[in-house]
């Protein structure tokens, strides 16, 4: 079942991709009904990233980073590297060498349900990466794995193919064929979003902006 | 047992929570017996603040933030929100509209045993966060809770007008009743530790400082 | 078998702690056959250190601190303070005192597999510390624990004297003995990866660079 | 703040006490709007076990369990030994001597935020364990605590007198004041759920038993 | 996107999921290439089940569990529940009431990535559980989810009619459309494990029934 | 580092190890100053068993069982196998053919940081297991360690031919050349014990017994 490297795959349009990282994750995830989100665990190594980007997913066994050096090959610019062993395991699958790689691709992150290691040289190279844990401990090249084949990363499930947005927030994947709605329905929530706050940054509140007092008082909340 | 805002606390003085909040959270804590810590998971989402206020309590429903909006209401200036849900819980209860929000009604910064999402947001207003993780995971207003009742809050029990002091060690509670002890005790300790710095800094050891030499070989030590 | 301080420790050569340290954490940890890790969960309570020093260990009881102050008195310059509870703890078993104390004898760091406190001002004397987490609570000095004597730190063998090299990947142990073996190691690792480096950032894939074509195709490896 | 040992407590009626427990901690739950509740890693060491008793609280130092040998003397035929540590530990406080002394007095149980030891002992002796852990790690008698005072265990509030209720599902703890109240609605929802059981059981659906499909329908639920 | 529920779903032959349930888990996961388990924490909450059948999927919010009533009008003889929340929850979302309408329908058993509460009547029922926790936290009826949509359930994706398998050792799951193929294969392992387990209890070693001896000497084995 | 067997080891006399094995964990752990615990998460698959052996150990790669198949041929009847891996990792490293083939050559146990599965039928065999967890994941046979080095599993350094005890409290190393030592301590720890038992079951309190009073007066402990 893996072993299998899929060269071809879809990927959305590029002012798509923009509009949805200019969104940023906590708006694009509401603009597709709450979901999509990556675990909780899943931390940018540095704060102020915010990128998007098309997935070229990667399945690799625990311990074992070979198969990231086969998907590299598989990258064009705009991709986000999308990470995900086939057990639990905190090992630093990466660091900067293959972080100079992928940049010379024109790659603008990386996603890893794991460890990454090089901190350091990743925050200078401003090359984002969200991941479980920051830890050196390395890998060995001797399994397959596949790439470009459908993952469960940090308990989402990714399709190659399928836009990766990241954010201080966490990581929020978008189904390819749902790129273009959500973005749309991201763009309106922003713009309603703008009025609310200037609203609410004046006094008023929420429980008036948003009409809550009747449906509080249906369900019984007493004030005392 | 849950649906019902308080909506009148007593408080502590302005200037005892002013002294408590530049005594800070280690010497807090050791000034009234090692006790009132929140758990340790609980992190400032950016570095550097140091704030202490009366806590306004919120008892939430899991995903669902609906009594945070309520509790926007019984905030005065110099409050802080203190919000924990009814069983576990990281779902991204508050964000940037909520900060606004709060802001405009002089709250100092919000203390959540569970997540909270715009952290960088948050951080360029500068609205101080301690939380138990940061992840864009919406949350519903479907489900009643209270206001400034008594809650457990990451294994502490805040009650409401407790002064609450959290910088880059944790949180702490102070008991409102017991805020102005505390505050004298802390006071006392911070002097005692300025000589005992100076002492440290020119090279005098501990041992010596603080006469343990004869317990040490009471106790047994033994130096080979 | 505790209640000692053993007073005289062996060191690694200066010139050798040296070159660890400026090699960091996950070359050293290569260069020695991928060992020597502290787990993963051991982070800098401030980003950009990279240090190395000799160990001196200390063994202590859970939420006691009695025995770092005794410890004090057994650091040289260039040394590192590791510290490992008997069960696990979280408690801040160190603050700015202490800190003030260990830069007065010189010492580079400390490595603690429990919690801190006082990051503000850690952070503002530049003291880099490893730990678990940060948290203020505090501890009691009631218990003997040892000093010098060997100790599992974060799930790694630590004998004193024994070489520590920390940054912001984690925290790596050489044995002593071992260090001048492990230095050559590293220096050799780093002078291949900076060729390495340069052709990946000029577009060359590690799957040319490195050969491992012919052994994926042996494997099975699929492209579709 | 610690060092104290409140002798003379109220405690609720033994036929209340009873009828608690022969509801068991779910019912419990509920029937107080579902609140009381210890975190849900407080695991019986042994299953079966269903009891109910009014508390007698411990606070101890971590790695210290002196004040459980101090509060042996306060414990009267009924009660439950309700211990807290003031920051988290897996030691074993508890083993079968103490289980001995207990059961002497007529103890019921013991609810330990922290690990037991001798497992095959205390199930041989039937001594119900509810705990954070099973483990061997051995204690000190150093540092005073507190019995009888106020503790948060495992998350919830436990005032002494107050009734535990502890069953295969956890463990719940009822204020003393409200244990009539809590028994009656336990009671009236006990004799609810068995008309319930018989309908459910004979194929009725839960929906068309609690009416749910107006509601459903009304929030926008799709049959496709 | 929630708010659905699918009502007809296709299922793998009555046959293939008995042939499936008898191969038990660690059989079938092997037999598919190693893929389709649950994580590890899904425990089951008595020992000695060993179930299969065919997954009706339901996606819940956290501390509601509303469309668990809805899923059961879903379920036909031989099915098994699989419920996962929207974000992590440790909440008791099903008792003793929930399994008595799902065996009047000939549900097989539940699989869920959260709480389940009643465990000793669940256990006297026999009707088999694998489940995060238990605890006896409630939970709510506020909030729509969807039945038999894609879910992933602890860090699997399940879709509505694919084969779950479950016993002791965990929960897997194999895609409906390659239930027959896993079959087969997991036939063939278990023939061939059979006469393993004879040379192996005879004394033979693994290094020459599977011919590792020259492997390891390949890759550098050293006998010392 | 890596890819080494040490063939010949040094055991402790069989009868020091049988009185280990008779007095078990908790009691071992005190007799020798109460260290050589493995971490409290190391459980036992099934209640009961209470064994001791030698230490064979094992270090493995994470998501590769290739070395344990290499430690079976070094296994001596009484030994128990002690598997660490050089990360964390929970995959189903054992099952039922690995314990068949270890019970043919007298094995008495195994003790492994990771997990094990077909816990079924190892129950069924009773061949006692203590583990990190239980879980199905398979694993590889790529990546050589080593047989019979020093490792440190779940937090305590266990050298091959040091003492093994296990039971229901969890798992206790005790190094060989202190195997006598330990043995006696532990018996009179036991024969003390007896009498203590005795006095306890009486109803004496162990404030008397252990004449407490004076020392918690001293350290000034408060009945209020």
């Amino acid at each position: 079942m893996s072993g299998i490297v899929v060269q071809s795959i879809e990927r959305a349009e590029s002012q798509t991709i923009i509009g949805l990282g200019e969104a940023g994750v906590a708006t694009v995830h509401e603009a597709q009904g709450r979901t999509g989100l990556l675990a909780s665990y899943m931390s940018p190594i540095f704060h102020g990233a915010q990128i998007a980007g098309s997935a070229v997913t990667v399945s690799v066994a625990p311990g074992d980073n070979w198969m990231i050096h086969v998907a590299v090959e598989q990258v064009k610019p705009g991709d986000i590297l999308v990470v995900a062993p086939t057990s639990p395991c905190e090992d630093g699958y990466f660091g900067d060498l293959l972080a100079t790689s992928l940049m010379a691709r024109g790659c603008k992150g990386l996603v890893i349900d794991a460890g990454v290691r090089d901190r350091r040289d990743l925050t200078r190279m401003q090359f984002p990466v969200w991941s479980k844990t920051v830890w050196a401990q390395g890998t060995v090249k001797e399994t397959l794995g596949s790439v470009n084949v459908p993952v469960v990363c940090a308990g989402a499930l990714v399709n190659a193919g399928d836009v990766i947005v990241a954010d201080d927030d966490g990581v929020c994947v978008v189904k390819r064929e749902d790129a273009d709605t959500v973005l749309a329905a991201a763009n309106r929530r922003l713009a309603a979003e703008e009025e609310k706050r200037a609203r609410l940054a004046s006094g008023e509140l929420g429980l008036d902006l948003y009409g809550m007092r009747e449906k509080l008082k249906a369900k019984g909340l007493k004030y005392v």
